[in-house]
């Protein structure tokens, strides 16, 4: 038997609708399989704005960093889009990151057979798509000092720091190499070498770790001409491995590829110690509190949770099986239908994941 | 009449061979429109370095700076990449960019109907694609100070900066709403508002420039969002405009959807002066000097350059036809077509233009 305790930060938009549905299928796990998960709530993004008056409160930072795993809704919304950078949701998101030191961010993309004919690609061209985005997530752009609005010479300008540190680099490129060793065995890593600094000595420190992976394939990528391969050669790809902000856009252009975003799952972690679950998807704020949202990215980010998180390869591989089985027959949230005939409500897809596992 | 002195600048891998076949064109538009084009050869890139030891001779600059417009062909090749930052063909590129101010980087993405069998998207979703990406080419994390190698506490780091001053996004967002007010009238600007402090001033600056335009429709986009809506619904963009690096992922990105890589052309302008005028294909160097290159993307820059450098709009027509009519009727080289049956080499198929024009 596993004890586990697991933070849950339902946030903005669809959030609580989805983490809702997360929870009930992480608790039917744990009764089938005699394991003891206990769930405690937590404020984070617009609604910890509304509630405590900041993205991410102090209490919210602890029951995190204290709980065995933490699955996240979304963040943001029209609300708050007014406010400034500081104190927006989205700062909640990236603090949480920084402060648990969440750096491995992971992104399967996969394609479901019963939905690649939603994908605004030709079938042939992602049926077999089947990669995983190792994305940089507290270093970077993101982070940089200085970042700062100055006036110079009379005139307004603003600035942002692009900054990596060797370890920094070496720690997610590691991640890689292992994440490739369990898969297809080849990792792209992705960086614009022939303009920054940084990406030169990503490339380098790259090649370095390169060295004690010999059964692994390494090519290196420009962002510009990846960012062509996702789409002209999406089935090519195995890991692919990159910086913060180069993460950010590349994933969010894979998650278009295969028709099925509102099924990606994600894992943020760290060295050791609590993970982030959450679904790559946003807060959707125009179909909150509808019973329309599509409850399977965040379904399958506890998966990612039982997996990378606890180590319950068994029970994350039968919730996978679980939406694999309701996909199969037909069962369809708005976002993946294709017509408009039998689309399922949130619970009612939650129900049948439940009663699949 | 009019008299222009038009500045070549071939570069590597197949750039000879598709500048020719611009030249050929234009020199044939001359004949025909009673104009007068003369041209004059200069180094760029890897073919400088090996000639003169460096990717942006003095001699390349002055001439192209005197010039009426630059017609390049394309720049890098493995036979370079071992050179630092510094040394390497793209320098060449990143410095002509810079020292001629060539701030606006004009991208037109459309679909050509006898080619939309080739894209990897489902017909539907780009038969009608038809817009321009406007990149400012001048600043940002390409140019920024400090960019460096370091040592910080005994550990290696690198730094890029991204900066931003008022005045240069304002030029910048100017020509897109220029451009927009031609076209459908509806700009979408691409930031990263919710992290990056340089896309806050950059949104506020766009706000701005907006009470200028009123009949432009003006959305935000963030460019993960972007990534994923130029996937998603490419026919739904008239012109996008964004900063240097989400520029160069962005376009590259679009250039995949139509199926057409090998057809797009680009103009980078300045304020005033000339213009330079290139494909968006890089230098192929496994096919350079085989005469199967195709020349289509090169000569539709030509025609960018006579109606953008030289307000020659009939004549620029004239070419744009002559390249439809060309594909109408068949003419495809290896890149475009869809089996290997008739086949054209790049000489044949510049021929073909040059009949149809
Ligand atoms: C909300 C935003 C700050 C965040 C990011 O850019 O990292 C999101 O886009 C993501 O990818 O998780
Ligand atoms: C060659 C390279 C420096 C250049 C860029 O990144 O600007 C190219 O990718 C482009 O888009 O023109």
């Amino acid at each position: 038997m596993t004890q586990k305790t697991i933070t849950v930060l339902p946030g903005d938009g669809i959030g609580p609708e989805v983490t809702t549905a997360a929870i009930e299928v992480l608790e039917r796990i744990a009764q089938k399989f005699h394991h003891k998960f206990s769930f405690q709530e937590g404020y984070i993004g617009g609604s910890a704005i509304d509630a405590k008056g900041e993205p991410l409160p102090e209490e919210t930072k602890e029951m995190s960093a204290k709980s065995d795993g933490i699955l996240l809704g979304a963040v943001g919304g029209p609300d708050w889009d007014h406010l400034p950078g500081a104190k927006r949701p989205e700062k909640g998101l990236l603090e949480i990151r920084k402060s648990l030191d969440l750096y491995a961010n992971l992104r399967p993309v996969k394609a479901y057979s019963s939905l690649v004919g939603a994908s605004p690609l030709k079938r042939e061209k992602v049926e077999e798509v089947d990669f995983l985005i190792v994305r940089e997530l507290t270093g970077g752009l993101y982070f940089g000092e200085p970042r700062k609005r100055e006036e110079v010479n009379g005139e307004e300008q603003a600035v942002d720091t692009l900054v990596y540190k060797k370890s920094e680099i070496r720690r997610i490129v590691k991640r890689a190499f292992e994440a490739a060793q369990l898969r297809k065995g080849k990792v792209v890593s992705v960086d614009k070498a022939n303009v920054l600094e940084s990406s030169r000595l990503w490339r380098e420190t790259v090649d370095e770790c390169k060295t004690d992976y010999s059964n692994v394939e390494l090519d290196h990528m420009l962002v510009d001409n990846a960012a062509m391969q996702l789409i002209s050669q999406p089935d090519a790809f195995d890991v692919i491995v990159t910086e913060n902000m180069f993460g950010d856009i590349l994933s969010d252009e894979a998650s278009m590829l295969t028709g099925s975003l509102g099924l990606l799952p994600s894992a943020s972690l760290g060295a050791t110690g609590v993970g982030l679950y959450e679904p790559v998807h946003g807060s959707a704020p125009d179909i909150a509190g509808k019973n329309l949202a599509n409850p399977l990215a965040a379904i399958a980010s506890s998966a990612m949770m039982l997996k990378y998180g606890f180590q319950l390869e068994k029970e994350a591989a039968r919730v996978e099986e679980a939406i694999e089985k309701v996909l199969g027959d037909g069962y369809r949230t708005a976002d993946i239908a294709q017509d408009s005939t039998g689309v399922v409500t949130t619970t009612e897809m939650t129900e049948a994941v439940i009663k699949a596992l």
